[in-house]
């Protein structure tokens, strides 16, 4: 029987918030099987970039990643975050190793093809090394990930985290039988966006469908369980969204998704 | 008998420049041995601060690293500088994995005690994690560390990039012959600061102290010279200064240490 695998990507709310983030690295440093740990970049990025006196650039309502924004994320996710987070679960016993997608060829991607809009230096992923992955994990360490990956060209890119936890979750899913919690401000996924204990406790791919149409599931909830229905497919045993308390296995409000 | 390991150090004037920073790393992915890059931190870091806004903070001539500027060392080290010379390594087929000391606990530092000067969050090196980097090695890859350190207590340090090459090499040496290599700006330690050919070839303990007495070596070159006679009797089998020749091994011009 394969052993489990835990891949847990936390987003920009939990990031921003110094004593909520950690509170949640000693949760997470407390789960006893292995796992990996993805983040993505919160408001220090923003705020970085605007003290170095750069613009958000925004096409249709979605990040422009230009050369300048591109070294202002790799500073804040692959330096600040990512350092800073690994070095809190150092401090609570979990031999966490920060990564980007450049070390050790970890995550390869390519810059995204440009068909309507050219969103820049974005990364669309290729492949996941998950030998060396396994080597870490077999070696009791915790990879910890942030949004960069490479193209094995010297072009380090920017690329979406909870697309990074679900490529790697597929890749490690020969090896583990996998499960992917996806950790934001939310207990779950919403029926009234107004009523935080209103979460949809199951969803399959026929409800996801129905849930669109009925308009229940909003803007930025759509790529997120359309990357999860997608990690599913693709070999991943489990998916879960929900709040902090989610990996401290005794909140029962959550959203389990199944295909 | 024991392989032989290379730890290159790179300083300043190779990072800043773009064209002589992708040189020199095509030619370091040539080395064939098992070999360590370790970098410092360049111009860029204070370009990067002074950008935000920030002073440098200067005590009888040393950089003192309070709170804000540790965050810029972060980024600019551990972030920017790290993952492009990774990325740039894995464009040149030598499979490079960038590191910072809290990853997989591999330097464990302190905050520098204070005396007369309080240096901020400067870290001194406690233990280097020579097994993890072995195992890296053991699977060929090629550690990049950039200047910065943990305490196991959550801090973040900065920390001397010559110091982190010494006791990277130290730490090694029970496993490997070693060779530490620091590359910079000029062909070795020289006799007349103003011929750039009047390389010595050949310092021992003796000759160090002679030239420090007769002060032909200078501020900066004092402590890279005490750090590497400290890394010879510590165990280190070589020390070799010069410039990015060195590595290529065509250059005949450098200074080698002995004791």
């Amino acid at each position: 029987m394969k052993s489990k695998l835990n891949i847990v990507k936390i987003g920009g709310n939990i990031i921003n918030d110094e004593v909520a983030l950690t509170s949640f690295l000693k949760d997470f440093s407390k789960m006893s099987e292995p796992k990996i740990l993805v983040h993505g970049g919160g408001k220090r990025a923003s705020e970085i970039a605007s003290e170095m006196g750069l613009k958000p650039k925004m096409i249709n309502g979605r990040r422009v990643t230009d050369k300048a924004n591109l070294e202002v994320v790799t500073m804040v996710y692959a330096g600040l975050l990512n350092k800073k987070i690994t070095a809190i679960l150092q401090q609570n016993n979990c031999n966490a190793i920060g990564l980007s997608g450049a070390d050790a060829n970890c995550i390869l991607a390519h810059k995204r093809i440009v068909k309507d809009i050219d969103y820049g230096f974005a990364g669309d992923v290729d492949a996941v090394n998950s030998a060396f992955i396994n080597v870490l994990l077999q070696n009791k360490m915790t990879p910890v990930f942030c949004a960069i990956t490479h193209d094995k060209n010297g072009q380090l890119l920017n690329t979406n985290a909870d697309t990074i936890a679900s490529e790697v979750a597929i890749a490690m899913s020969g090896l583990y039988t996998t499960e992917l919690n996806y950790v934001f401000e939310l207990k779950g996924v919403l029926s009234t966006i107004d009523d935080k204990n209103s979460v949809i406790t199951e969803i399959n791919l026929n409800k996801y469908e129905q849930l669109i149409e009925q308009g229940i599931i909003s803007e930025g909830m759509i790529p997120k369980l359309y990357t999860s229905f997608n990690a599913l497919k693709k070999g991943v045993n489990k998916v879960k969204i929900g709040d902090a308390s989610l990996i401290k296995g005794t909140n029962k409000l959550y959203t389990t998704l199944t295909i």
